[in-house]
C-alpha cells in the first residue's frame, strides 16, 4: 500500500479569470523566459520568414543567411508601421515598410530611409530593426525578449539531451493545425499533464494506452513530463494503432514501446511517438483564450516518399485535441462562475501541483522584484500542502 | 380637481450606463433577494432540470424526488469544470462531471471521485455540490444565494395571497419566448410600471384597454402593481380581444374585467388575465443588456385539449413585448449620450418614482454596510421630491 | 544646400493606444473646439435634418426655418429616450419622442408633454431641447458643445478668407462615401499632412502630381496645409487627369494648376481642386477607430446638368483613400506592438511635428486646468526638438 498523497487544492479563480493576473503572467513567463516559436527547418531558404506574436509583441523570424535565423520586431523604426502583414512567406533581399519605404536588410540593418538626408544627425546605423535573442534546440527555435536571459539549456533543465535518440533536429513538419481555444493557457498545460481524464474523455486513446500506465518523472522547474506505455500489439498513437512507417532511426526497441509527453514551460508541449513527434505551441491571446499551433514532425525519409500520408497520426490527435479543448473550455466557464471553490487534486494530478507551485513562486518573486529586472528562472519550491486558498 | 403631484426627476445616467453601478446592483438585488427562476411544474419528473444564470452564477435547478426541487452550483467540486452545458433536460440518477467523472447524486452528494482514494484525509462527504436555497409561491420557484435570507413571503410583501383566485399553482406553461434586449434591467421594470406610453407605442393594446383605466395600488417595497380595466365587449388581451377559453376557475366575475400587472423585484413581472397568466423573468446580462424569458401559463384543462392553441395570447404579447423592448433600447441609447439630463416624471409614472427610491435606498444601505453582510430587504422610503440630480 | 532640419521624434505609443488618453483628447479637441458637421446646403428645406455623433454626444442638426439651422441634443428631456434613430431625413413641423410623445417644435421648444399637467410647478418652457452652438463658414457647418467658445474665425486662424475664390458657399454635394477605419484619428491627420508616402502608396496620384511639388504654408495653430502642383498636361486629380468640367468660376489661372490640402483641426480635411472640392470629416469612435465621411462638392451648374457624372473624381479619391486607410491601419497595428519605439520624422513631415506639438500643448494646458474650464485654443508652441520620448 503506497503512502497517502498530501491533499492539495487548486488555485483560486482569479488565476484563470483576472485580466490583471493574465498580464502579469505574460511578464513572468513569456517576457522573461525562452519562448518556443517553431521549427528552424521551416525556414530553409534565405528570406524565408514567419511572424509570431508573443505577449503583445509581433516578431518576424527570418533566415538571414545559411548560418543564421534572426528574430526582429515587426515594426518600422520610422513611425511604427507594421512591416509584414502576412503570417509567413519569403522576403527578397530586403524588408520594406509599406508606408514610407524605409528598407532593411535581412540582418535588420537599415539600408534606405527616403527623405531623411537633411535631418540633423540622422544616421541609418542608429535605426536597425530591434532584435530579440533566438536559440535552437534540436531544431526547435526559441526567442527571448528580455535583457538578461539565462541559457536555453538551463531553462530546459538539461533535459535537452534526453530526446537525442529521436533525432528531432532532422525532422520536418508533415502537417499543421491551428486551434483557437476559449480557455486560459494554464488549463491547457494542466490538461496535458494528467491522464486521469483519459478514460472518460478519450475512449480512442484509452484503447491504445492504458491511462494508469503513465509514469511521471520527478518534475524539474519548467519541465513537467513522463511517459505512457503502448498496449501490447499497438505500434503507435493513430486511429488504428498500427505502425505504418519506420520507427525513428535512433530509437532503442524499449523506447518504441512508449509515448513521451513533456511540457516545457511556458509554451511547448512535446509528444514523442515511435514514428513521429508532435508539438503544441501555446500562444495566450487573452486571459480566457489560447491559440494553439499543433505540428506533426516526421523523418525526412518518410516525407520524401511519394505516398507519404500523415493522416493516421493527424486524425487521431485532431480528435484527441478537440476532446481536450472541449473540457478545457468547460472548465474555463466553470471557473468564471462565482460558485467555483478550489478543490482537491488527486494523486494522479501531481504534475499540476508542481505547475501551480511554479505559478505561485513566480508571483512571489515578482512581488519581491516589482520592477521585473531579474530574469525569471523557475526554481524548485517546497511549501505547504495547500497551494490554493478559498478566496478569489 | 386632484392635488398636484410632486415634481420628481429621473436618476442620473450612471445608474443605467456604469458597469460598476451595475455590479453593485447585482449584489443588492440579485444576491441578497429571492430571485425568480421559473415554474416548478416544468420539472415534474425526478431528474428534470433547468440551468439558470443569476448574477454571474450558474445554477442547476433539479427535481431531486417527488417532494423536493433543489438548486445547485453548476460547478464541479474537483477542479471547477461546468457540470451541465445544456439549458434543460433530464438527468438519470446522477450528475457527472465531463472532465474527471466526479459523480453526484440528485441531492448533490458526491457519490464517486475517481483517483482520490489515496489522497490524505479526503472524504466524499466534504465535497457535495454547493446548494442555494429554493422556495416556491403558487408554483413560482425562487432561489436565494445569500447567507441569511428573510422569508420569501416577507419579500412578496404578503401579496402572496392576493392572487389566490387565479390558482397559479395549477397552471402550466403553454408557450415560452426568450428575448435579448439591449437595455438596462431597470428600464424594463420602468416600462412595465406605467401605461402613459401605451397610446403611442401600443395601438393594439389601446383598443382593448384604455391607458387611463389603470389603477395603481399603493406600492409596497419590492412590489409595484395595479390593474387595468378591459373595455366593454373585450374578453381578454389577445389579437382580437375575444375570450377563446374559459376564465380561470377561481375568478370572480369582477376579476374577469381586469388585467393585473405586478412587478415583484428584482426580476418577476406577473400579468394576470381572465384566462391566462403571463410571466416575464428578467436576467440582467450586462449594464446595457437584459435577457427576458416570457412564459404564458394556462389551466391544465385547456392545455390538455387536442385543439389547445395559445396563439391569440402569444401573438398579442409578442407584438407588445417587441414594441416595449424597442423603446427601452432607444432609451438606453439616449441615456448613453452625454446630452442626457434627468427629467421630470409625470404623475402617471408614480410607480417609477417608488422604484427609483428603492434603488437609492439600496445604495444608501450598501454605503452603511460596505461588506454587504446584512440581507437586503426593500423598505418604505420617504425623501425629498427629487430623487435624481443633475450630475452623472 | 538648405539648412538641416532638426531631428524630432514621434509620440509615444500611448497617444495612439490608450483609452484614457483618447477620452482626454475628446475633451481637448472635440468638446472645446468648433467641430465640422457637414454642408448647410444639405439641409435646404425646413425640417431637413441629419444626426451627428461627436465625442459621445448625439446631435440633431435641423433647418429650423429659412434663416437658421440649429443643433440639438438628440435626447428627450422627459426620461432620456433617443429622439431620432435615423441618420438623416425631413421632420414635419415637430420632433416627437417615440416613447411618451413629448413633442418639440423645430426650434427645440417643448410644445406638448402628455400627462404632465398635474405635476407641481411643471412648465413646458423649462424643458426645451438642449441646444449646441452652430456656425458656418463658406457653407461648412461647425458646432460647439462648450460653454465659452471663441469665434469660429479665430479657430480657423483667419484662413477663412483664403479660399474665397473657390466659392465654396455655392457648392453642393455630388457624392458621399463613409469609411470605417481601424486607426486613431490623429493618424488620419498625419497621413493627410505629408506626401512622402505618395510614391510608394499612391502610384496613380504620383502620375498626376509629383510628391516633391508640395509646398507647405507655415502652420497656424489648428490649421495645417499647403499645396501641390499638377504636372504639365494634367487638369485635375481624377482617374485620367483630364478636366471634364469647367474650373470653378472664381479661380485664377494660376490657382487651377494646384491642389490645396488643408487640415482644419480637429476634424475637417479640405482638398480644393480646380473643378471640385473634397472634404473629409473625421469622427473618432474609439482610440483605434475613426469614421470618415468623404464628400465631393461641385458647382451647382455642373450638378444641374443631365449628364453630370462625378465618377472621375470619386473613383480616383476612393482608390487613394483606401490606400491611405490601409497604411494608417498598419501603423495602428504597429503602434499597438510593444516593439514600437518613437522614431525620427523626415524634414518632409514638418506638419506632423507641428501637429504633435499641438497635442502636447493641449495636454500641458489640461494639466494646468484639470477642470477644463478654459476653452482650448490651439496656440503656437516652441519647444525642444524631441517632442516624443521613449517611454510608453
Amino acid at each position: 500500500m503506497p503512502d497517502p498523497a498530501p491533499r492539495v487544492i487548486s488555485l483560486p479563480a482569479r488565476y484563470y479569470t483576472s485580466h490583471e493576473h493574465y498580464e502579469r503572467e505574460l511578464d513572468w513567463f513569456f517576457r522573461r523566459m525562452w519562448v518556443h516559436v517553431g521549427r528552424e527547418k521551416d525556414l530553409s531558404r534565405r528570406g524565408d520568414f514567419k511572424v509570431v506574436s508573443p505577449a503583445g509583441e509581433s516578431l518576424i523570424i527570418v533566415r538571414e543567411d545559411e548560418e543564421r535565423v534572426g528574430a526582429f520586431s515587426n515594426v518600422c523604426r520610422h513611425r511604427g508601421t507594421r512591416l509584414c502583414a502576412v503570417d509567413s512567406g519569403t522576403f527578397g533581399s530586403t524588408i520594406q515598410c509599406p508606408y514610407h519605404a524605409w528598407t532593411y536588410a535581412l540582418d535588420g540593418t537599415l539600408s534606405a530611409a527616403p527623405g531623411m538626408d537633411r535631418v540633423e544627425g540622422f544616421q541609418r546605423e542608429d535605426y536597425p530593426l530591434s532584435r530579440a535573442r533566438l536559440a535552437t534546440w534540436d531544431g526547435h527555435m526559441f526567442i527571448h525578449m528580455g535583457d538578461s536571459p539565462g541559457s536555453l539549456a538551463t531553462q530546459l533543465a538539461n533535459r535537452d539531451a534526453l530526446f537525442r535518440d529521436w533525432g528531432m533536429n532532422e525532422l520536418v513538419v508533415g502537417n499543421r493545425i491551428v486551434y483557437d481555444v476559449a480557455a486560459n493557457w494554464k488549463l491547457i498545460i494542466h490538461n496535458y499533464s494528467e491522464c486521469l481524464h483519459c478514460p472518460g474523455v478519450h475512449p480512442a486513446l484509452q484503447k491504445l494506452s492504458h491511462y494508469l500506465s503513465g509514469e511521471n518523472e520527478p518534475a524539474e522547474p519548467g519541465v513537467l513530463g513522463g511517459r505512457m506505455r503502448l498496449r501490447d500489439g499497438i505500434g503507435t498513437l493513430s486511429m488504428d494503432g498500427r505502425l505504418k512507417r519506420a520507427c525513428l532511426p535512433g530509437l532503442e526497441p524499449e523506447e518504441c514501446r512508449f509515448v513521451y509527453f513533456y511540457a516545457f514551460l511556458p509554451n511547448l508541449l512535446l509528444s514523442l511517438h515511435p514514428d513521429y513527434v508532435m508539438t503544441h505551441t501555446l500562444w495566450p491571446r487573452s486571459v480566457g483564450r489560447t491559440e494553439i499551433v499543433c505540428e506533426w514532425l516526421f523523418h525526412p525519409r518518410e516525407t520524401a516518399q511519394d505516398d507519404f500520408n500523415p493522416d493516421d497520426a493527424v486524425a487521431f490527435w485532431d480528435l484527441t485535441n478537440r476532446q481536450d479543448w472541449h473540457v478545457c473550455e468547460e472548465m474555463q466557464i466553470g471557473l468564471g462562475s462565482r460558485g467555483y471553490r478550489p478543490g482537491p487534486y488527486s494523486h494522479r494530478e501531481e504534475l499540476l501541483v508542481e505547475f501551480d507551485r511554479l505559478i505561485l513562486a513566480a508571483e512571489r518573486m515578482a512581488a519581491d522584484d516589482p520592477h521585473g529586472r531579474e530574469p525569471y528562472v523557475p526554481r524548485h519550491v517546497t511549501g505547504p500542502g495547500n497551494v490554493g486558498d478559498n478566496d478569489r
